[in-house]
């Protein structure tokens, strides 16, 4: 399968609303730099031309697609250019309407996207105030995993009959892959130990077996090891959640 | 054009999520209680089979689909039941992928989905917050509302010439019916008059031209004006709003 039109995708390494694009992008089988331009933005250094002329929002991951075919960082004014992870997943498929990504069947799809929803209204908030310590016990971000399991089909992939990797899958993937680190690196504004607590929970209580099973079959993929550097990541939360950690001391230390 | 399998719609007419899958369903030119079943949920006081038997999230709307032709009231378990507005929207164009609700072009795809989803975080907390007077200057309203417009095609409906209907339209267009009612009867936990004047610029102010031929175009449509009520609206929203107006007055007074 190739593309119609020059593609170019801005992107970031620690992005997981990136990542998701990237995935998308690996399960066509397109190949980065081959079939479509991967262009890294550094968030803490981005350059000029990025908000004005590729996105207003200044975020990753957005995509400049038609027009000419010039370098990532010469973008044409004749290419259209799109933001938002979500977005951009139905449009690769989009682009794409023979692939897997999304179901042909209307009731199928719309499992998809209510698997979409439900993760970015139940999952991320609670991850969030996990991570930052807002939210110490961890017991919000058990249930909402145990939410989420719940929607998955019986075996395989979230969607249908579980045989396909579908935009459900690759929406979640990059958050898992994150909230492993930040959970057995103990990452986070919450009091020591309690990172690992959870992780520990999540790869021994069997409530979650069925998360467990799916969450190693999405990173078994090779659009996953593709897309996602763990030292990298590992690397970069590190430094973030020092700052966190530091807080905590001095303001529990008093 | 006609339905595969029998549908249900829950719907409540006070809600703008539920109107947005009512007017998707009159555009496609399904006739209601005909072709499909409209089921109104009272609010207040839900029927005790709705939240087990069609949505766990116990809100509107939500469709079941497939199974057995039954009556709304009994619903068959083996139909599917779909929740969420947005996720409603994408199912009724995707059951008629000849209309005009969703482009056949990938790009306009994405535009048609990226105004959804800038209306949603840039609009509707911002219009939330005016009404409920947590922001009672009005200037985020009209600057969202300023936002939105510099998204729409030139003339003519939300997506690309202009020419069709979208579901960009139907997911925005419940809303701002909701917001000229409020706001032209003063309706809200803001100071009285602000309301007023927030319409009052909507309707005169030359940096709103553009919205306001919008806005006057979806009004219009027979989609509309079957699905939105307003003498009941002005009627609920009367009594919501005078609790809070009350509250403002008995805080100010001290
Ligand atoms: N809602 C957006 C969120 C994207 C986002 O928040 N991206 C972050 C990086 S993960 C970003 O680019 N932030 C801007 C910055 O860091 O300056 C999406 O789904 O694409
Ligand atoms: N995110 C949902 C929101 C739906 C919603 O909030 N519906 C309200 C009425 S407007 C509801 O049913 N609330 C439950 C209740 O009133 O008990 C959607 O887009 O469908």
């Amino acid at each position: 399968m190739a593309l119609a039109e020059p593609l170019v995708l801005y992107t970031a390494k620690v992005c997981p609303y990136a990542q998701r694009v990237e995935l998308a992008l690996a399960e066509t089988g397109l190949k980065k730099d081959v079939d479509f331009e991967r262009y890294e933005i550094d968030l803490q250094n981005k350059p000029q031309w990025y908000q004005p002329k590729i996105n207003p929002a200044s975020k990753v991951p957005a995509i400049a697609y038609g027009g000419p075919k010039v370098p990532g960082d010469q973008p044409s004014p004749s290419s259209t250019k799109i933001a938002e992870s979500l977005v951009l997943l139905e449009f690769v498929a989009d682009l794409f309407p023979d692939s897997s990504l999304l179901p042909k069947d209307p009731v199928l799809r719309a499992q998809t996207r209510f698997f979409i929803d439900a993760f970015s209204t139940k999952f991320s908030p609670v991850s969030f105030a996990f991570q930052s310590g807002k939210d110490a016990s961890g017991d919000a971000l058990l249930s909402a995993i145990e939410h989420v399991q719940a929607l998955l089909a019986p075996k395989g992939f979230a969607i249908g009959d579980g045989s396909s990797v579908t935009i459900a899958d690759l929406a979640v993937a990059p958050f898992f892959g994150r909230m492993e680190i930040v959970l057995k690196n103990d990452f986070g504004g919450y009091p020591e130990g309690e990172g690992k607590k959870v992780w520990e929970t999540l790869q021994t209580d069997s409530r979650f077996e069925r998360w467990r099973k799916y969450w190693a079959d999405l990173k078994a993929r090779d659009s996953f090891k593709a897309t996602f550097d763990e030292a990298y990541l590992t690397e970069r939360f590190s430094s973030r959640f020092a700052k966190a950690r530091e807080e905590l001391k001095a303001s529990t230390a008093k």
